[in-house]
């Protein structure tokens, strides 16, 4: 770091706006909201979603209340124009959703665009271009008039292609892409000349949408010049003003609370603030900000712990223990004088009245969590508070995958029972489910022996069927205990990974071996588990056990 | 959710505060910080800090400039009192440093906290009580003048105590806790009756510390709170307002900035944002926020991945990939047109020009890191980056210490390359750092032959010293290829951990055994791995790996 920034780093200049009215206004209502998980979200992933992951996001999205939907860049992406296709032919958009089309101002992209959607009930075609000094002056080498001419020319053009496919409701979206370091002046000449060249009015909905693209100053200012723009775009009343944060400067939230007081009505974002970068702004914090004010927000987050399952899974990304709302730890009380106090607001909380319990801002219940004052586990908790536990209380270290399968099973088990799962009912499901398993299935464990010779192991394994009439013994070989059990057992078996670590240290020490299976004739896989002083009887038995979980009948058996 | 929330939760009130200055501000310098990583972070964690980690991380507070830290609650924690001990008797604290200590308003506990600091040099002794009206109401009934009559009561009490010990510099800290959600006028009572008990001046200093506790509003209204604050407070000019944020609503950050611009002169927080429920403000972000708007912060954080290594071992709590300026994800761009944006601006950059690459509002190198334009590994990265490459590429799952153990020696070769590492040459020094240690080291694998009998695995190895002169013969028992290995080459050495997992499905997969193994006469750790179709060829292969990367002399063998 630079002992004298100031020679390299300028504070971005302020908006003079001295009448500036936000500050003394209040939210009184939601804004419509943009999901950008599709896109934004999407293409700031390790590896990009596949195709039944978006078609999985899109239904979620849907469900949870999303009327407008980035779907996707279809004329940049053979991915995403078949996504749309999808949605389009197969009617996967219920009647009150919009998804939105994103490209930059290139005719063959606009034309292809406007082809990927065709047959749509209602689209809303958003159209973007970089606007800033760096990017005018660095990127394309172009001067303000040729950029404003450049946005006129374009969406007139997708206005003349438009009007040609009249059984499509159009919506133009325009962003001034870099708004948030454009001088205002040049921001509002292109927006009012899309306005113009789109004609907006009622009959050609418009929103003209102002991003942060990266965040540069404090929150205050980027209100600014919402409220400064607000007040001078052409033909206001007939245009959505929608803005579209980032969070570089961790204060994409409060971007947008501001911006909504300074005029915006609308604003794009990801779940649990996905996107490039610093990510988009979390949409999930934004509304359960609003609902915590007394404002219905529009978004069903009444189980945020499953909508957290889901973007866990289609984003391969983890949501922080500290993230607000949704963190494992955010409704868990660590200090005494703290649940003291929370202790005395539930006894004092009458059903009617007001929320108002020391330290909970919002009553978990609402969106399907529950107050801790320690880590607990219920039938709201994600597979991290379960892995926690069983990690520290039992020193079993769950692969990811098999976390999900567990954690399906605890909380089935938490919805019947309705309470709390303490740690030791985790471990008893947990013995129940995979250590029990080898012993209780339809072949139950008996005896083994194996041996190594030159050519790998071989297996001799003694069973029991359910009823323990019948002894049978199998022989197997393979590399390795594993293998031999599966080439006893049944060679259609596949066996699709496996992890052995050891369970305490020194002299106590057993060994956990983990086993995940598939075969044909089962959907998905199944994990096995075995614990055993000796590593090859723990692996033989973890494989016994994922095989006994596959629930295959008699026609199995050779 | 509630459909109608308004019945049950009431927007904050605003401020009448129409003529507010602090949106026409500009930030211009940094405030003074206070870490409070050691109490407010500390006590938010799933295991709280061991005594030796405490002390690691004050010491890097110290490193990184914070010239104020908040070090424990002595009057209520056995371990705080020992770790403040330590801090004044073995000299820790550099003489331009002031530890902070808390305690609540009770005689004894006043008593016991200026015992604990006994000797040091300069003290803030930080006083807080809740005042908002659930907590007056619910948790202590008590009415607003005998809150303010147990301010002043106390604080007169430490100001008897601390003037019969004047060897030491005392500041007094008061902070009006849940400030945010108390009524102004109460607020403003009670810090008025504390400055007047305290008799706050020149050679009195006093610190007012206004905190969010737990943040219930835009972050406009804090700003407002803080100007309406800063405007009456008693003797202002002899104290120093400081705010302690909160990120309930995920605006800590913006509650921050906004109450420097409206007042406030110091800031408290935790590096990355650590702290209880959605954690305290990140002090990180903050520091950043205005270095990059050319203040220097006064905080060090030209490694940002060393700090966040020290941070998540000290925590046990990950950073999150788009955590700003610090994420694995933040500095790379997947959009091919923000590459290219990006590529353009570095390529105008002029060395002595002012900071103006497109997408990238900071140069990364300021920070220690490197603009990535996919994921990728230099000497700055943290092991996040270099497991991940590690899976992706070769299936190879790292445990946690083993990436730490890995990551250093990654780190080192890029040091000494001095330029980025490609995921191939990751995987040649993960090759040459553990798959050809048992083939390299003072022992040499040769063959072996392992049989199970009745009492466990009897290994048979053969070895060749490193001359690969002598053939030696090796012969060891144990429950299992690892143990008999242990026990064939050195009994002293000790299994501290191992895992075995497929690289690979199928015909095709292989085994992949990881060893972790101590010694008596060697210092720490060493990991080995094995990988064979053998799972049992692969598990003597890993500790036979891990014992020659110990680096035993001769007297080790028998």
């Amino acid at each position: 770091m630079l002992a004298q920034p100031q020679h390299k780093y300028r504070p971005h200049p302020p908006i003079d706006l001295p009448d500036r009215s936000w500050p003394s206004r209040t939210l009184t209502q939601a804004p419509i909201w943009l999901s950008t998980d599709l896109r934004d979200g999407n293409q700031a992933l390790f590896e990009p979603m596949s195709r039944s992951r978006k078609l999985k996001l899109f239904a979620e999205l849907v469900r949870l209340g999303f009327k407008e939907i980035e779907v996707g860049f279809p004329a940049a992406s053979k991915t995403d124009f078949d996504i749309v296709r999808t949605l389009v032919d197969e009617q996967l958009i219920p009647h009150d959703v919009t998804p939105m089309v994103m490209t930059q101002l290139r005719e063959d992209l606009i034309r292809e665009t406007v082809r990927s959607v065709r047959g749509a009930r209602r689209v809303i075609v958003h159209l973007y271009n970089a606007i800033a000094p760096a990017w005018r002056e660095i990127v394309f080498g172009l001067s303000v008039p040729q950029i404003v001419e450049m946005v006129a020319q374009h969406v007139g053009l997708l206005r003349r292609l438009t009007d040609e496919a009249p059984e499509t409701q159009w919506v133009l979206q325009y962003s001034p892409e870099t708004f948030c370091m454009a001088e205002p002046e040049v921001s509002l000449s292109v927006c009012n000349a899309a306005i113009a060249a789109w004609d907006a009015g009622p009959a050609r909905p418009m929103i003209v949408n102002l991003p942060t693209t990266v965040e540069v100053a404090t929150p205050n200012v980027f209100a600014d010049q919402i409220e400064w723009m607000h007040r001078r775009l052409d033909r206001r009343e007939h245009i959505v003003l929608s803005v579209h944060p980032h969070n570089d400067r961790g204060t994409g939230v409060a971007c947008a609370e501001q911006a909504l007081l300074a005029g915006a009505q609308r604003v794009e974002g990801c779940l649990f603030g996905n996107g490039e970068r610093s990510g988009n702004l979390d949409v999930v914090t934004l509304a359960l900000n609003l609902y915590m004010q007394g404002i219905a927000p529009g978004l069903d987050f009444s189980d945020i712990a499953a909508v957290a399952r889901i973007v866990e899974e289609c984003t391969a990304l983890p949501i922080h223990p500290r993230h607000p709302y949704v963190g494992d730890l955010v409704f868990t009380a660590f200090s005494g004088s703290h649940q003291d106090a929370i202790a005395k607001g539930f006894a004092a909380q009458r059903p009617d009245a007001p929320w108002r319990v020391p330290y909970l801002p919002i009553d978990p219940k609402d969106i399907g969590r529950t107050y801790d004052s320690i880590v607990r586990v219920n039938s709201q908790s994600g597979k991290g508070g379960i892995a926690y536990l069983l990690e520290r209380d039992n020193g079993v270290v769950m692969p990811r995958r098999m976390q999900i399968e567990f954690s399906a099973i605890v909380q089935k088990h938490a919805d019947a029972s309705e309470t709390e799962i303490a740690s030791a009912e985790i471990w008893r499901l947990f013995q129940q489910t995979y250590l029990e398993s080898p012993y209780q299935g339809a072949w139950r464990y008996a005896s083994h022996t194996l041996e190594e010779d030159g050519e790998g192991d071989a297996l001799r394994l003694q069973l029991d069927d359910a009823a323990q009439r019948d002894r049978i013994e199998r022989h197997g070989r393979g590399n390795g205990p594993i293998a031999a059990t599966v080439a006893a057992l049944d060679p259609s078996m596949r066996v699709d990974g496996y992890e052995q670590r050891s369970l305490g240290t020194g002299a106590q020490a057993r060994s956990m071996s983990i086993v995940e299976v598939a075969h044909p004739r089962v959907a998905g896989s199944r994990f096995g588990v075995g614990i055993h002083e000796n590593i090859a009887t723990a692996s033989v038995l973890a494989t016994l056990g994922a095989f006994n979980r596959l629930g295959l009948t008699g026609g199995a058996r050779r």
